[in-house]
């Protein structure tokens, strides 16, 4: 039986739809090392009250999700530079009711491309033009990626997040031969368009580097597209335990190896 | 190891000093119960915000101590008679975010009072004139007591209390005979005037029942000494477990029998 106690550490997180990953991910590795604190996911009508009372009841951390990301940014007392320049939070640590907010996806995507040893001088295109997208462009551009081209059927906001970081827009589809084909929109996921392939076969066939942010199923159509015509692949479930790996060690000062990070993440999944 | 999801519903306690009572009591009857519930406690230095913060983040229960008994009266939506009576609330209920308040402390005083068969027509003394005793003077008012004085050193506070309830004031001890002693002081409590007796032994041998309202340690002196002068002894573990029993019930609507409360009770002090 857990035996919960007084002196715990709450940390949180707020969406509109709440997932149980992060609640199991964190709780696993709290356990895992013998951390006295606790995670638990939450939903709210008033997010400027539900971060009052972050503030109030000194909840250590707070993971941001849609539709709060932008929503929270006049509420807190610090941006860090990964929040700030793309204009999207999705963590909040709360040091003694002083509230600094950063975006652990732009951490997150800008990891993977190291890790996997994208090279910057290949052609990218980014298929979507909502918050994550933001994230994902900007982890492009700070990665030293010049030939990057966002697609998305919004071209207002696809033209202004292109522009933004001086890259091309297309309304359309990726230039035949793109070395790194990027999917940040809903297609692939689980209760959306879930048999939808991002990007067609023969742009994969000819790309290098398969990039699926969706983490629902994370073997959506194009993970499995990619794996089949033997790309390298990168997936949604990667980016979705590093950025909560980039969370976990904030909220706790703790740092992560890559194997209990792969731990947690199987354990969040397994339900 | 516990397995906490996203759905679990949240009760917590506000108190300037937590103990560790509350979060051991509630989780102990969650999990032997069954219940996708979890409780812990929190202080805070901006009260109104952290009863906003239960608002926004659909947190269930919310138990109250000191200092914010009569702070949370403006924050809340409805006071039930037992928390308007006393304008004193130590629980907080919300329903899909109305939050009704109550005074549990009152509850169980009474209860105690009909349990233990205490004889409206008794002679009783209340030492005492804070929060607590309000509760404490109020539930014998309520179950038919007429003959009550209250004995305190603060003459404005004692007797406001007493001219309140149309009971006497003393600020001496209580009259010799008098049959119900009852203690709502910090004298005997741990870290405080441990070792000292809130009545008199000579007071104690003329009674025929002891009642500490002072939960910790359990066995107060006073406890100890109406035991050894084979009295009738209500102790404040009893008022603290049987206020918690109520408050559980409302947050879950669950009712639980006094066995589940006493082995909740033995559970929260075992430590």
């Amino acid at each position: 039986m857990p035996i919960l106690n007084k002196d715990m550490t709450l940390c949180i997180s707020l969406a509109g739809r709440p997932s149980n990953i992060g609640t199991r991910f964190h709780n696993h590795l709290y356990d895992e090392l013998g951390l006295n604190f606790i995670y638990k996911a939450f939903t709210t009508d008033d997010i400027e009250g539900a971060v009052r009372g972050v503030r109030a009841l000194g909840i250590r951390g707070c993971s941001v999700s849609m539709p709060f990301k932008e929503a929270v940014i006049p509420l807190v007392d610090r941006l860090e530079e990964s929040a700030a320049a793309i204009e999207s939070v999705n963590t909040i640590v709360n040091d003694d009711g002083r509230l600094t907010a950063s975006n652990t996806d732009y951490e997150a995507v800008a990891n993977l491309i190291a890790e996997h040893s994208l090279d910057p001088a290949a052609s990218v295109a980014v298929r979507g033009s909502g918050g994550m997208a933001k994230a994902v462009v900007a982890a492009f551009r700070g990665s030293g990626f010049d030939d990057v081209t966002v697609v998305a059927r919004n071209g207002t906001s696809g033209g202004a997040l292109a522009d933004k970081y001086g890259f091309r827009y297309s309304a359309d589809d990726p230039a035949p031969g793109t070395s790194v084909l990027v999917n940040v929109t809903p297609l692939g996921m689980r209760g959306a368009d879930e048999e939808v392939l991002a990007f067609d076969r023969e742009q994969i066939a000819a790309a290098d580097v398969v990039f699926d942010v969706v983490a629902f199923p994370a073997d959506t159509p194009l993970v499995r597209a990619g794996r089949d015509a033997g790309k390298r692949v990168i997936s949604g479930a990667e980016v979705i335990a590093l950025q909560a790996a980039r969370q976990f060690e904030r909220y706790t000062g703790v740092a992560i190896t890559p194997e209990q990070v792969a731990r947690a993440s199987e354990f969040s999944r397994a339900e």
